[in-house]
């Protein structure tokens, strides 16, 4: 039995972590580059880099927190709501938000392979930080799709599909393994 | 300066390789395992697992071929571009076609994060072939719409996205690096 290549355990092990479980300090603006160099790794058919990340830090998370909060009293949330979602945009040292740029009309390569792209330089933007000792988690769900919140993040044609909160893990990010081969492995 | 944490430079590394500089052998039952359980630890919004994977390897290649070349001569395709259809399907040793599963009326992940997840999936199985010392590409285009094909690897409600083609290679995978960060990051 030889050791495993390096790099697959890191692949293997990468795990989402929740806000909670997060602190500073974030990612310093070289780790930011190379996580967004490994983003660019994806696979891109005809690479249209069909996506945009936009970083969140610092005093720009007081006015995350601000959208974030509105939603919740739109939403009817009590003040209890209200200081869960502000401090979902808080406590995150570091919140990339993930802007897709979909070209309906690409001859050569359907939105649906573009979407993919966005999905793979997620993942290899995840992969990046856990690399380097980061941890975090996608956010989406409906505030994602509140107009006020995604006005505030795109530019015409572009699509908010939501959150990569970052930081430095207060625990080993680690899973249950629920899934197994067998669900996705099939043989022709 | 610190040496790169491990797994980083397989991340900023990869890049796709085409089929004509691939040769046997191809990963072996246990390293497509490895690859398939990369595939699952893509960030996947309430676990839907919204993928399958089908290998086609060995004597599959050729009824694989014979699909491609049909298309080629439906296509009118000459002798030489029907010839190259069917060495497309049989130099790699290892083709895993990607089949999406994408819930259109799931409550809580909208279609384009399901199909994000099969794209952080395809990533991570290229990510982990290259951690394996193996490369590839992902290879889709018209053949991936035929009706004939589409049904040759489709149950009912799923969509054939393209084949990842997988061998050792027969040269570095090197890429130019077109793309620069300042293409996708931005600050808010």
């Amino acid at each position: 039995m030889t050791a495993p290549p390096p790099g697959l355990a890191l692949l293997l092990n990468r795990y989402s972590l929740g806000i909670k479980h997060l602190q500073a300090p974030g990612p310093d603006a070289a780790q930011l580059q190379t996580m967004v160099a490994a983003a660019l790794r994806a696979p891109d058919h005809a690479e249209l880099v069909p996506f945009r990340l936009v970083v969140v830090q610092g005093e720009a998370r007081s006015r995350l927190a601000d959208l974030f909060a509105e939603h919740a009293q739109r939403k009817g949330k009590d003040a209890d709501g209200v200081a869960m979602e502000r401090e979902r945009a808080l406590r995150a040292p570091m919140t990339v938000a993930v802007l897709a740029r979909i070209d309906l009309g690409h001859p050569l390569v359907p939105a649906h392979e573009q979407w993919m792209c966005v999905g793979g330089a997620v993942t290899n933007l995840l992969n990046a930080a856990h690399a380097l000792g980061f941890a975090g988690k996608m956010l989406s769900g409906d505030k994602a799709r509140a107009p006020h919140i995604a006005q505030a993040f795109c530019e015409p044609g572009e699509t908010l599909v939501g959150w990569i909160a970052l930081g430095t893990p207060t625990r080993p990010p680690h899973g249950e393994a629920r899934k197994t081969t067998a669900q996705a492995l099939r043989f022709w």
